[in-house]
């Protein structure tokens, strides 16, 4: 076997991005103020400042579940609701920790084929908790995923209408962007354009799928509800003595756009992935828009290409799909032969 | 000024140990299974059986407060309580971790005057407890911190004295061993010795302290309490996408000894400071037995040195003691220069 | 306007049974220990295990969702869920009470047309909980209202095949029974037939709607289960000091069976009802086989009914249904008169 | 033996007053708009804003732990603490209800011979909590206990000192008023006098030890802070659908000056009491201020006067008592023969 990557598991399987250990190597000199009153920190305050291009607070964390709940316990009280599609990795993903972060608050899920929830489906469940009076959880936001779990991306205009519509209804607005950095190559617009600009409340910003060691961020356009964070962040178990080694990593991705650039590479060879797909007759069940393929293969297929050492998960299939759907990712480390060789394999099944 | 190390403020504002930096980097190469499904976590529960001469089950953390609160709330209900020190860490320096991570439990607070409790403390609160009923929060487990807040250990007598009684009473015995190594350098002994041979049931493990970048770890000694441990750490959001950066921090410790060297070191360097106070007649207001130095320093020698750029911090003082206290704290990177220079400067402060 | 009984709200709104207040009046004499310690509490034990035909433990509570909450608590751990309908009580009308006294679990939610969730609707779930493994909350009981918030009632090979599956895949099988007293009326088997017999693991036991001022119990069919609860229900703040005053509620309508006399009587006059909307070619949308009709009223007969101080809630229209839905609930102190003047009402507007 | 009440281990053994039966029997007709939107619930703030002669928000709860942890839960956020007495019921006798309903705050312990807490007492856990910064939970409130868990009582500028003491330290006041109505009787002030006008913002009234059924309140003197209260009573399984039957016992208490009238004469016979024990040597522990005593009595005493079928219970001594200690309690429904035949009782061991 050469030594091409075959895994398509997940983003996560990647290692750490040269220049992200080369920041953790550079700041790793003399004492330092530990718990965040050092100079990277105040450094990713800048850079993200720039980056979005407003006034906010970020606060930087080891996981992405952790970034999510504890976004999330800021901004919904325990007898609250966050309204979420039903596949959102808060939902599905991380044990519970929504609701352990937010002392036992719901989430009320939506339907959508494409993994997107829209603003119209925001009225009835309002309407109905509000009816309800103190009988019912109260919504206190949404929690929207970009890109979604099923590899799409909200257009713009989509997350604006559903952000209004939140916001109309008294809702504030998450959104999980463990994969942020895909959705905003592939809308190809400014990073304030694919948040704040559209409504976002607080983001869920991840590195760690993206070229970093384990880097995350809790990311508020309005500094207001931010208020508890750090209380809560430190009760969490999630602030850092040396959070330096932290921020640097968010530091590396920011500077130079290497977040943008790592991106936008893994969403190209998602594309050719998909294309090279398309070229052998497999059906994509989602449109591809980030670094994620779904689609459907035969069982026959799955068994030859795991026998050769590829790896990808299986996928929960949409209605209507027969055939096994397989989720393919691709990240920031991967080349174009990898992908090459992927399907290649494919064809010679197909030829075999 | 010199590029001498000033600060004494605690063991956690030192850089990351370049056998730790390392280790990060020989393991960053190709992909590898997520959330610890791989051969540094493997190597790190065989590492951990090598040093403590046993089974058991360890899980790597990334904070000290994460590996205390999650361990606790393995062992201790909802309607549970912790028995501990009044000074422990996790009563007062973990803003409520234990508390929220158990459901709402509660810590029975204990005094002693060098930060140990004692074997003949539990059987009172024990006793009223029980004679509660179900009015009273349910005594379930003790927390010792090894070494103490005051920088006091545990001789291994006393130790076997207090987990026994715990025994007795129906208690596991928790160990928060933020400074475990310190410890283990002063007593002497080994590992085993220190901890599960002495009735120790969970240990947090700190290597954050002494040489790691982000590191600790909740070392099960009876495998079935760490039943729960996987799920209540990812839905805390602890579980590492890319935990083998976790585990080889870890693993860079235990190899070769290096956590215990380090401890020694931060020890040995503890014992010349406080000789050196010693010599210039300020009194120490506990023993010094792992790195940390407590001692009364007349408040014009506090700001002078601080305004030579030497940092510390001022501490409650216990009862009786008039003078401010202050706690100096030694670390694995400090030299034998570095402290002789801040004892010079005390020296030179008393001929002014 | 008459002395007639002109709401149809909720059997919640009834007053208390003469029997049950004559039961508060003859155990109020004298002193008695408190917080259980008393012979009315005895006794419920004694006549629970008559009624039930098994050893059990029972708890009396004064509310439905402490007793669906506690019970359900005794089940779950915070990093696990409870399958049940999507419109359980649990889910939509206790204001997030199973997570709270859970600590965080999760409602997962199954669809069902009469409110029932049905044995195939399981594995699926299931499967895919234990597929994501630690990221996954983890399915640990199903919860059955019966009867159900559609007013039907499950069979008892429904609720037998039910709570097989539910064992087979080690989930714990919980019934909602705030309407038990409705179903068993209705499914003419014994108390033991429709609850233990058929699987049920706990029962919250409903008497507030049944006659009785504010009881309802928690009752356990596998004693083991209840360890904690007693733990549980003072910190919830549950456990009332003055016991027999709760105890005797439940005491005076297990006593004679008049528990069952009122639920017979309210199914009857739900019966009742149903067939003088039918003559007036007013559609039931579900069945009607315990004290509740659900049916498609037009908005003129609701607005002239209403005028005329009749009370009543409309509901969510299920699927297909074009006309708004009300719900007409019957009660043990309810006559045939006040339905037949109901009935006659919408004649007269019919007429009209 | 002959029919007194032999009876002093608490208030709560007692009966319900005949003119709390009463109001019970004389709302129980007809039906009722249920969750408090009834008659008795809107008379119960009337009359709570006439006793109290304020604008006010009262909620009426079937417990004194679900007054005192709904009403912390009002005003503590999960991060937060409550300083109280060590001895405080909140403390030692709510199972940990508080961490509970709060989401795991802290009581940060104060200690007090008399069971009060004083103004200069909070300063020093405050400055040191604010010191530790995110580190430490958030001191939010206090809990003072009125009438003390050792039957003595605040008198009013004490109360008002550690008020405007708690005010300036930016925390606000909650008092458990299990024992209130005891104590305004022995101030021999108004309500409002005992209670905002000395700065209490949050006030659990009780209601249950004096002749109610099952009935406290919490009652909100600000009422910005009641916001979220009926959302979390609900969650918690404390919202009566009948609530008029819980509105109904403290209206009859509030009506005509029951409720002091019932505490004055408690507050007598402990007195009477107290006076007795004098006569024949025995020493009290604590002032006798409420209806409670607490004394030193001989164990063969103890054991004479429990075989002739008297109850009490035995208290943990405080510092510097050698005898045992007996917490004897007078309740509205008992006589002075009651008290005389104890005496009696007393003088017959000492004779003999």
């Amino acid at each position: 076997m050469s030594g091409s990557r075959r895994s398509f598991s997940s983003d996560n399987v990647a290692p750490v991005a040269p220049e992200v250990m080369a920041a953790l190597a550079r700041v790793n000199h003399g004492t330092c103020h530990s718990y965040g009153d050092d100079p990277e920190t105040r450094r990713l305050t800048e850079l993200a400042r720039e980056v979005f291009e407003t006034e906010l607070v970020i606060h930087p964390l080891a996981t992405g579940t952790a970034a999510n709940a504890l976004a999330l316990s800021s901004v919904v009280p325990p007898f609250g609701a966050v309204l979420c599609h039903e596949l959102a990795h808060i939902n599905t993903d991380e044990c519970g920790a929504p609701e352990f972060f937010s002392g036992g608050a719901k989430l009320m899920t939506l339907a959508g084929v494409d993994g997107k929830i829209r603003a119209a489906q925001l009225a009835a469940p309002v309407a109905h908790a509000r009816d309800m009076g103190i009988h019912h959880v109260v919504p206190a936001a949404i929690s929207v995923s970009q890109a979604t779990e099923w590899g799409t991306v909200y257009r713009r205009e989509e997350l604006a209408a559903l952000a209004a519509a939140a916001h109309e209804h008294g809702l504030l607005v998450h959104m999980d962007g463990a994969r942020f950095a895909n959705a905003v190559a592939h809308l190809g617009c400014t990073p304030a354009e694919a948040s704040w600009k559209c409504g976002v409340d607080v983001l869920s910003f991840g590195a760690t799928k993206n070229g970093a060691l384990a880097a995350e961020a809790a990311i508020f356009f309005r500094p207001e509800l931010a208020r508890e964070f750090e209380l809560r962040r430190k009760r969490a178990g999630h602030l850092w003595s040396k959070q330096r080694y932290l921020s640097a990593q968010l530091n590396a991705c920011f500077e130079g756009g290497l977040w943008l650039r790592h991106a936008r590479h893994a969403n190209a060879l998602a594309t050719r992935l998909s294309q090279g797909l398309e070229r052998h007759g497999i059906r994509r069940v989602q449109a591809v828009e980030a670094n994620e393929v779904f689609a459907e293969f035969p069982a026959p297929l799955i068994a030859r290409l795991r026998s050769q050492e590829f790896e990808f998960y299986e996928w929960p299939a949409p209605p209507g799909v027969q055939l096994p759907v397989v989720r393919l990712v691709t990240a920031y480390d991967m080349a174009a032969a990898d992908v090459d060789e992927f399907i290649a394999a494919i064809a010679a099944h197909a030829a075999s």
